[in-house]
């Protein structure tokens, strides 16, 4: 009976020998070096690429190594009716909840405009409103956005929420369905995308659904890179209808050196560093799932695969 | 009986008007005009020049527009036992809250390194511990400091507070007094300055205090630019024993163009913008606590002349 597991290939010494330490009774293997596939029960991955789960024929479980699961379902091989399991946590939601913090509020305090005015010497003093008077709108209310959007509403933001079906969080005005969508937009000054990567959000970032945010809003894309249609960024960016994007995800990643992204004056990028799952702590999650798999006891994080989330 | 009001000049006519409007049996003049210096009852002011307040042989308040009133004492010749009134508020609270949260942030996130590595299409992805495992301190836990400690504390941060006397926060660690002070500094990876500014406090931030804060330590201040010894803080830089500098209050305001603050790469300037009276919701304080010292009744924000703040 054996593991196998595929992460970038930085730390993935180390998180083989944890993931080894935590299942002694399971041998865990390298994804390029699997041993005998048929005796591979589960996959512990990032990324798989295509046709390569479908080597293990007595494959139990997959385990995505992060909160979504669609670098598993973007397999088109990918062996059907086999449960995964996402990886959550709290420190996944701290991290997350930090970035959307910050940047929401280097934005509403014009931080950009303080940093230009200090390279040239200048004691520019803007007068903004408070926290109060500004409207954030969060698209997507599961665990990480949940997280973000009670705690843009604690710091003292007008908050509204997005989602599926309906959410009730504490100082959070609820927006379900496409059909609230528009009504959901027409007051954000800044959106944050933290929806799962589903057929019904893939490009949802798109021509149309900026056109309905008012003119000189900003998007916070920490989700994926497919929700976003990039082109239609960069022409809502240079029509001057938005005024930023701060994005986290790409459609290639590393974000290729030559993307327009890297240079745009209203374009920050970061390197997919929102949030990430600590190998230690993440680790020693993934562990308890596949213990309580194994068990036969519920799975908090075991994916409705009708869903796709 | 009339009132002189004295702000910069801005704003001045406006505000002027708007205190007009809110006060409209008390003659509102402007500091530069007052008439006949007998009848004025009342000073608003930020920043009087010394020997101006005495001008007046039958003051009887002066308000302070801003939760400070060092600007105040700092006149040499200011009449004695005249009552002073700060102006506090909810903005002010809610707007020193952004600034602080932000720029902890954005030091604890490492954003500095993450805008200079797109400079240069550099996808670098660093490891930072969640906030959880961060350290902030925060000296004042007044009106302006125990809001921001609170939710310091709220965001995940471990928060340790250092005030005059004996604070109780939610979340927030206690030091009191400056024998404790030496202890509530040697774990301070972020350190807040939210002091009131007294004999006491003045040059706080020196060269004894850079050196009981642990290596590669952050301070931000936005307190008063008095609290702060300027060279002190470069030398601490420059030797590399502090990481970085956030500093929105100076001795000199504007900062002089050729200030080495404005230039330096570990610091970063921000024009006295951290939290600000709104002129329409601060007018409207001042114009309350005004009414309220005519019918003498109590008034939250009537300083301690004996404390000084």
């Amino acid at each position: 009976m054996s593991l196998v597991l595929r992460v970038g290939p930085a730390r993935a010494q180390w998180w083989l020998e944890h993931l080894q330490s935590l299942l002694p009774d399971i041998e865990c293997r390298p994804w390029d070096d699997p041993g005998d596939p048929a005796a591979v029960r589960y996959a512990v991955v990032w990324k798989p690429p295509a046709g390569g789960l479908k080597r293990f024929p007595n494959l139990e479980l997959i385990v995505s190594i992060g909160a979504g699961i669609d670098h598993v379902l973007a397999d088109p091989e990918l062996p059907q009716g086999i449960p995964i399991i996402r990886t959550t946590g709290d420190e996944l939601t701290q991290r997350m909840r930090e970035y959307v913090l910050m940047h929401v509020l280097r934005i509403h305090r014009q931080l950009p405009l303080v940093e230009a005015a200090q390279e040239k010497a200048e004691w520019l003093q803007i007068v903004i409103p408070p926290a109060t008077g500004r409207t954030v709108g969060v698209m997507g209310l599961g665990n990480l956005g949940g997280d973000a959007a009670r705690m843009l509403a604690t710091v003292g933001f007008k908050v509204r929420g997005w989602s599926r079906s309906p959410k009730l969080i504490d100082g959070v005005s609820p927006f379900a369905g496409f059909n609230a969508l528009e009504a959901f937009l027409s007051e954000c000054e800044i959106l944050v995308c933290l929806l799962p990567l589903t057929s019904e959000t893939r490009g949802i970032l798109n021509a149309d659904l900026f056109a309905k945010l008012p003119a000189g809003a900003s998007v916070i894309n920490a989700a994926r890179g497919e929700h976003l249609v990039e082109d239609d960024l960069l022409a809502a960016l240079d029509s001057g209808h938005l005024k930023s994007a701060t994005l986290d995800v790409f459609y290639e990643e590393p974000l290729p050196s030559k993307h327009p992204f890297w240079a745009h004056p209203k374009v920050l990028v970061t390197p997919h560093v929102a949030s990430m799952i600590d190998p230690e702590s993440g680790g020693k999650m993934i562990a308890a799932n596949i213990q309580r798999f194994i068990a036969g006891e519920p799975i908090a994080d075991l994916v409705d695969l009708e869903k796709g989330y």
